[in-house]
């Protein structure tokens, strides 16, 4: 694929070479069982410790705290469902979470919804955001759980997580964060940020699919979501998937090196990015301008469906998202944008652009004028966009 | 480690070349999201796809009736949490399995039972086995499980899951098998056997660490375990991890093309060990001598603590296990062990091995002296030893 402009990285990113190496040397040198008694089994042991120490550095948090599940979905379902049952046994059966988080907490939170837990899903404000106000607005006396994802998967805003995770230790609640989207992508500290629970997965910052990790901090309970065999101190079973996790240390740590220029890079390219798609008319940028992860922008084109912009790009040669991956098959609008009160018509025509750092200035504008050019297209073809242009019904945007 | 014997292939296998190609060539040139509509994801569901194939096939499933797994466990506790829920909307809450099965079973059983399920254990005869008839006296009509594992993992003891099948499908009762131990090891046919339901792991048969699958008859119904997206039409959330899928795939196609000759390899290997340390006074073969798989013995000596023995084998160069690597950090004895009727004294004392199919005649005769020699040093140095060969208690073999 030379010349394939990649601009779907919060679908996954490359492996990074780093990982790539870390993950092949656990292969090779580090093949033991890390529970078995033997040389290659404690030896396997302490390279799946010293990730560990690695990746608990890089949050702030103590090695004992991070619990090693196979990625991202897996943490958000055995944190919620831990929670959920640790408040239970206090008789606090309310959890409080937003209306765009990812599906693997919505989906989790509807479950428990059924075995008898209440729900409060925060609106989100317009531009993307919740606000610690509206999570304080929310509490109530049982509730066992707060959970607000730090940064949004599909439109890219970063919430306030510091000031609701002061908030919710002030108030003795439970707080988890799917930090998913901001793992190695921006700086997190799970100390200064009153973090109790936390989400992430290794694919999403340049590590190997497969890994991921729950932090939980030390005092605060957590259950298996997996039950078996004592891998992680009994939290979750299964052999340790040693080659994935070193992969995801080494990939954490790059990312974590390589974060400042990171973001100053991806910064730019935002910038030019938004101010190159905002000359097409009929558009908005979705969620806040600057209080946003650098490297995700969402645009909506009014009178554009989704995929067929996607499959345009593609040709093109451009791999860019209308939202989440994970939905991708589905026809329904997005969830994430309707919760900021798009309209459906609106919700349906949206373009994910999460570029990486190695993008060139000159992809960047290959990006806007094929962007540009498509939706002029599309918009020729469309009789509804004819008949919006003559005014017979109002413009959205 | 040049020189080491690895007789510990029931804990993890090394990746074998073949499944390590695929994996890179996954990580490499299928990097993309599945779910993703552009060109790269496309590609990627295609290789996703065609693993699928050619897992369903080595089993006799329909490529729609595997689902991927992070592992065993998972596919374990997913199986069991799934039957259970789908028992319990027909009123039918009693489910059946065995005292030996793995823990990723048992401790989700002990789970289940605390939700409000009935949950009956068959006893395991002297030999390592259950049998049909054991599980036709345990149904009822609110049976809505039956669980019993192919292989055993700590003694190696291959169950009836043929005739126990045929039984269940007659009674309309839902059977799992945990196959961790079997799949790529001995031929297994789904259909032929009346499985609904099946665990595998692809780190016990060559394939990479953190993948596995289960397989779900068409027609009897699953829940996910872990919610969320649309992955594995929503049976399992979570980006698949495709490079050890491709892996796992790989590793299934050359174990069943080379099933044969290890299985006669093994079982000559298997039959020397057997009769080498029967040469041990006071020694014990767990087990049914003959149905069981190829590559696995199990024996205990009376007198001894296995961790002492295997920590010596260790220093000699001899990679071995007390039981399942899953629980070599408990200081009980083995669950499995118990459940053979074998006294406290003697579950303490056994030794697993399990080696691969390259082991050489050198090698086995290595372990063998390797064995016989400490067995006797512990004895010598061992107090209590003195005690018995005094007559000053019988022996418990």
């Amino acid at each position: 694929m030379a010349g394939y402009i990649y601009a779907d990285n919060a679908a996954t990113t490359k492996t990074s070479e780093a990982a790539k190496a870390a993950l092949l040397a656990a292969m090779e040198d580090s093949w033991g069982n890390p529970s078995s008694l033997y040389t290659p089994g404690q030896q396997a042991k302490e390279v799946l410790e010293a990730a560990r120490a690695s990746i608990a550095a890089a949050i702030g948090a103590q090695p004992r705290e991070i619990i090693f599940t196979s990625g991202g979905s897996e943490a958000d379902n055995q944190a919620l469902r831990s929670a959920a049952a640790m408040g239970a046994k206090k008789g606090k059966k309310h959890l409080i979470s937003t209306a765009f988080e990812h599906h693997a907490v919505l989906h989790t939170l509807k479950a428990l919804e059924k075995e008898g837990f209440e729900v409060t899903l925060l609106d989100v404000h317009e531009n993307g955001l919740v606000s610690a106000e509206d999570v304080a607005a929310a509490l109530r006396e049982d509730t066992a759980l707060v959970s607000v994802m730090a940064v949004n998967n599909e439109i890219g805003t970063a919430m306030p997580i510091g000031a609701i995770g002061a908030l919710c230790r002030e108030k003795g609640v439970v707080f988890h964060t799917d930090a998913v989207q901001a793992v190695g992508h921006m700086p997190l500290d799970v100390a200064a940020q009153h973090i109790d629970m936390l989400s992430a997965s290794a694919h999403k910052f340049g590590g190997p699919r497969g890994a991921g990790f729950l932090y939980v901090r030390r005092g605060v309970g957590v259950q298996p979501l997996i039950a078996g065999g004592a891998q992680e101190r009994s939290l979750r079973a299964g052999t340790e998937n040693l080659p994935a996790i070193a992969g995801m240390a080494a990939a954490l740590t790059e990312a974590c090196a390589n974060m400042e220029a990171h973001t100053a890079r991806l910064t730019a390219v935002r910038e030019r990015l938004i101010a190159g798609l905002s000359a097409i008319p009929h558009s908005r940028l979705n969620g806040d301008r600057v209080r946003r992860n650098p490297g995700t922008v969402n645009f909506c084109f009014e009178g554009i469906e989704g995929e067929s912009l996607l499959l345009w790009l593609d040709a093109k040669g451009i791999a860019a998202s209308s939202g989440s991956a994970c939905t991708s098959g589905s026809l329904d609008p997005s969830h994430v944008l309707l919760a900021l009160g798009l309209p459906h018509e609106v919700a349906h025509g949206s373009l994910r652009l999460s570029p990486g750092a190695e993008i060139t200035d000159g992809e960047v504008e290959h990006i806007i004028a094929a962007v540009t050019e498509t939706v002029s297209y599309l918009r020729a073809i469309s009789p509804v966009w004819d008949a919006l242009e003559n005014g017979e019904r109002p413009h959205l945007i």
